[in-house]
């Protein structure tokens, strides 16, 4: 299965395609507990690739060791979490209503509902994440679990990385008896191989972690298919963060080091970068911008992912900082004279109007900067929240007793946002079934799906129904002995039993 | 509330709008035990309509008297099937993960997850179902039943029994307390007034039965718009029927007056039409089509909705015959003289070549017609089925022995429709939570959702995730002590108790 890298060519998406395409029928069939050993031996290779894969990736990324080794650790839970999943198998909603053969004025047939795979999906490597959002990452590992075949666009800031794990997952695929074209990694440097991928035919959905831009133009590809397929696309937002009063009259220098903190954390890379800090006038707020610009000034530089990304960091905050009524509140003066490809922690402020008076001051800057909102009143603050668009996460740093007062707040963040925080940091995105990382467009393109969590497995995944059909020809899942001991919702009852 | 039929303008549009979002957040946040209640007071206020429902929705559409009161059954039924469902309230997937303080190196936080509304829903009446899918039919049910406001936009084929119904929704949103806006209905005989309808920038998602083109249309306004919105649009399909030779040999004949019943039920004004036979040559097949013809000329011609769908229909018709190889099987010969609008049952067949050379008989006749394409073996069966579009249904005629000869078909049916039935007829769409109506594109937008039964109400709410939340709060469903007392999914079981 060496032939599995296949050359950015137009030639070579086709016959990746064609390759997963042969393989799904067998691969989407599949017992979960084979899939989960599948799942389970991509996360062993990984970790048996040892301390090379940790060098490549650092070396290729400017990311330190130990975060790598943490996204490591990452990654393989995530395989292992899907691998639990499909292993126990009730994710699939099987729902049977059994038939009434006598009811008036028509019997009821049998029905019977589960969740199946949808064909080849096409999955794009993130720059910022070159382990848990590429190649084995968290799309990767969610469409494999659902029972589909996945060729990966690798992300060109690593493609050492990304080879080293597609490699492993290779032979993981080899290891446990994967039908030939269950996985395949895609190279190039430009933009032309991911299109062509979209485009094609037989690819049915797309997993995509990255920036508006991109994630936009693959949605086009993808509507103007004589099929139009889902594009599930992550395209980070600014992830706002709300200091009420109360919060900053108790803790200004604790909040300060907390935003400086989660605002200059990874150099700035993540998806829930705090790019924008909402706050009313008083004595405590400029308390806060004094502490949160000293901490910002004593962070050193940090190398970003790529020349081009710390060009464009600086070109970014330069942009916003040329908005009317944006100054500067610091910049960091720690400077790493010798190293490449430097961001500088900087953060500004601007007032209320000023902002919504500005699209650019609105938009993401992808690196270790934060805009701090400065508003007169309660009612400012409300109508700049209103100006916001869809965000990934809202945070919410207060005293209990205040909130009582903000109902209409937290409904406005319930809209805006797929995730709000109550007194933390939007940064941080744990793996666990309550997560839910998405949000309203522009932050992903559809608000009912997560990236992060079992229940991404559910972008990959459509319902089917069987009218009538013979019990030993339905898949194990909806047998009426229950073969696989699922739970199971029969006649409106959730049940492992077996239907009589 | 007597205003809440807006004129059917630009600025009525934006009045039904400007108070369906102020609805929102209080509708969004009842229990729902509470919109429930108004779920069960629309029924009970259809009911009490009593017969100049009926009356007048048979004198719009010409269905008759009986199936309308057959309609109306279902249409209450889905009510209160929603009813119960946001009642027992576990439908919003309730996921709990508890922090874990002293984990290494990071804690985890408090994370809690559930399904919410998304804002206002624009629903488009659809003109074969004027109850069950129009102004209060699944749609609308589903949507309210998630917290969504709705706005009709009502088919102008039923204008009196459209605001019949939109009345009776009235009188139970004012008799169970509903805030004002939380439903309004706009009429045009136009497109113009669902365009702005969907453009509007406060809707949230739409929710359409009708044609490929119009849902179409529908989609690339919602494109187009600055936040693009999802479409839940069911546009139809052929619905295939396979009569393999094993059914055939055994009971061609119970096949023939089974399909032409399927055929001409309601005037084959259904989505789940069969519009397209497959079979191998045989004599069984031939004792099949004489069969299937004798039935269908001596079913007599019935009343469509309107005189533009009985136009269209005998235009689509003669378009089919006019392809090459496709020949008239027989007509009815039943005319019903002195009666307006009426379809004549009409079947065709074609052979296998022809049929795939040929889009134009790939498209859906909506009516009692129905083409037979007759292949020369399995080899040629299988090519026509690679070659057609999603559907609704695929259902499949056998004897049991015969089908385990052909595993593939199977396979390839899951991939092409959304429900496949095994000895029956496609028409007929039971209301149960084992029922997935939808199916791949171009049966639907989005084969992940059904229009049909409970898990209709996924189309129109969204996960939001709550990090480290004060327990006070927490919507009641997130709660430590369960007040509402739902199965939950806590630290990875399903469970109704409460957290200590």
């Amino acid at each position: 299965m060496a032939d599995q890298f296949w050359e950015s060519t137009p030639e070579g998406v086709d016959e990746a395609l064609t390759y997963a395409d042969a393989a799904f029928p067998v691969f989407g069939n599949l017992p979960g507990k084979t899939r989960a050993a599948f799942l389970r031996a991509i996360g062993r290779q990984i970790l048996d690739l040892g301390d090379v894969l940790i060098q490549v990736t650092s070396r290729e990324t400017g990311l330190p060791l130990g975060r790598i080794e943490g996204e490591r650790a990452r990654t393989v839970d995530q395989l292992y979490q899907f691998a639990d999943l499909i292993e126990k198998g009730s994710w699939v909603e099987a729902t049977i209503d059994t038939p009434i053969p006598d009811r008036k004025p028509n019997p009821r047939p049998s029905l019977c509902r589960m969740l199946v795979p949808l064909g080849p999906v096409a999955v794009f490597g993130a720059s910022n994440f070159p382990l848990a959002f590429s190649v084995a990452g968290g799309d990767t590992a969610s469409a494999l679990a659902g029972g589909n075949p996945v060729i990966v666009k690798a992300h060109p800031g690593h493609p050492g990385c990304s080879v080293l794990v597609g490699e492993a997952i290779v032979r993981a695929a080899q290891e446990t008896g994967m039908p030939e074209g269950v996985f395949s990694l895609l190279l190039d440097e430009g933009t032309s191989v991911g299109k062509d991928l979209v485009a094609h035919p037989k690819v049915q959905a797309v997993g995509f972690t990255g920036s508006y831009k991109a994630g936009m133009a693959l949605c086009q590809v993808a509507a103007e298919r004589k099929v139009p397929i889902p594009v599930f696309a992550e395209m980070g937002s600014i992830n706002p963060v709300i200091l009420l009063p109360g919060a900053l009259e108790k803790r200004a220098g604790q909040l300060a080091t907390q935003a400086a903190s989660s605002v200059t954390l990874g150099v700035g890379q993540f998806c829930t970068n705090p790019g924008l800090i909402l706050a009313i006038h008083s004595p405590a707020l400029e308390s806060f911008i004094e502490a949160f610009g000293k901490v910002i000034s004593e962070t050193a530089y940090g190398t970003m992912l790529s020349p081009r990304i710390a060009g464009a960091y600086h070109k970014s905050v330069q942009e916003v900082l040329d908005q009317t009524g944006v100054k500067l509140i610091t910049r960091s003066s720690k400077d790493n004279l010798n190293e490449l490809n430097q961001g500088q922690p900087t953060v500004a402020r601007v007032n209320a109007e000023d902002f919504m008076g500005s699209p650019k001051a609105h938009q993401e800057v992808f690196g270790p900067f934060s805009l701090l909102v400065c508003c007169k009143d309660f009612q400012d603050l409300n109508q700049v929240v209103d100006s916001l668009a869809g965000q990934l996460t809202f945070t919410l740093h207060c005293e209990p007793a205040e909130m009582n007062g903000h109902p209409d707040l937290l409904q406005k963040l319930r809209e805006k946002a797929g995730r709000i925080i109550f007194n933390g940091m939007p940064t941080g995105v744990e793996v666990s079934p309550a997560m839910h990382h998405g949000g309203p467009y522009p932050a992903s393109t559809d608000s009912r799906f997560t990236s992060v969590g079992i229940h991404a497995i559910k972008r990959f995944v459509k319902p089917i129904c069987f009218q009538n059909w013979e019990d030993a020809l339905l898949p194990p899942e909806l047998q009426a002995s229950n073969p696989l001991q699922i739970v199971r919702r029969v006649n409106g009852i959730h049940t492992k039993n077996p239907i009589a």
